[in-house]
């Protein structure tokens, strides 16, 4: 239920999206919804939950690396991508959250905490010399989840397709950069 | 009146604005309204075109600039930039369009329109031999617009900034990468 529900606000736009459009579009009652949960903003924040459970999961698997600090930023990029592909449409949503509502207020809240953990690992990777010094590091970690959010707007999985091989280009496109 | 509809739709979602919302927010009464526009149908086309329209006269510019084909892909994600920045309320109504209305259906289709001509660069600058022999084409025209869109989502302007600081970054970050 929450994947379809997910699915739906994703398509309609969580404002747009009335517990009518939920039930027709799900083809359950209304009060077999209501028994699992008390209204859309409950699925709403399972969804979003989801999404930054994950990206919280990767960050902590991340910082406990081994290595230098470009290391792990790498290993962070890399691995958000695997994420986002993963759990695209939980990653769709929360990236639409705008903080219209409470729960859309606090996920915007962690959304800004995990940013801050990702400004952290550019700062260090740039004080252990490994990134430009004239990076700025908050600057640097959005540029650098603007490019792997991105993702969510045009990535379709396709048969045969490797996730790793999208996280690999981005990793190499971030550090890098394009030019040979 | 289309500035200040355009904040409320991005501040409310488009699809949660009534006419009744952007009466009572702009201060002007609906019957005012409609001796303007037909509908919010309207200011939602007035909204997105100027923000296509400004897109597009960028990529006409950069197109008939001299040099290499990787010259004038920095030059239009620089100038690009510039414009985001100048246009940030339409450029944003844009970005969160998902394609739920034949005027937003339209507008979708401009942004391919304008993606595939970012690809066709990205091609030729390879092609060229100036940009790296792994590169995807149609994958790094959207990396390098996902990072170029990203800045919607948390620029504001501060007295004493300078775009043209930011869209140098966004320069150096895409075609030589964060490393040293």
């Amino acid at each position: 239920m929450l994947s379809g529900a997910v699915r739906v606000f994703n398509e309609r736009g969580y404002d747009g999206t009335s517990m009518e459009d939920l039930s027709r579009e799900l083809g359950i009652t209304k009060s077999a919804i209501y028994h699992h949960v008390v209204g859309k903003e409950e699925l709403l924040r399972l969804g979003v939950d989801r999404a930054l459970d994950g990206l919280f999961a990767v960050m902590e698997e991340v910082k406990a690396a081994e290595g230098t600090a470009l290391h792990r930023l790498e290993l962070l990029v890399h691995n958000s991508v695997l994420l986002l592909i993963d759990e695209l449409p939980f990653v769709t949503l929360l990236l639409r959250v705008r903080g219209n509502t409470k729960i859309e207020r606090k996920a915007l809240a962690r959304r800004r905490e995990f940013d801050s953990l990702v400004t952290e690992m550019v700062e260090q990777a740039r004080d252990e010399g490994h990134l430009r010094a004239d990076v700025v590091p908050a600057i640097t970690a959005r540029l650098l989840f603007g490019m792997v959010n991105s993702v969510v707007e045009w990535y379709r999985p396709r048969r045969g397709d490797d996730p790793q091989d999208l996280a690999d280009i981005i990793v190499a496109v971030a550090f890098d950069g394009l030019r040979c």
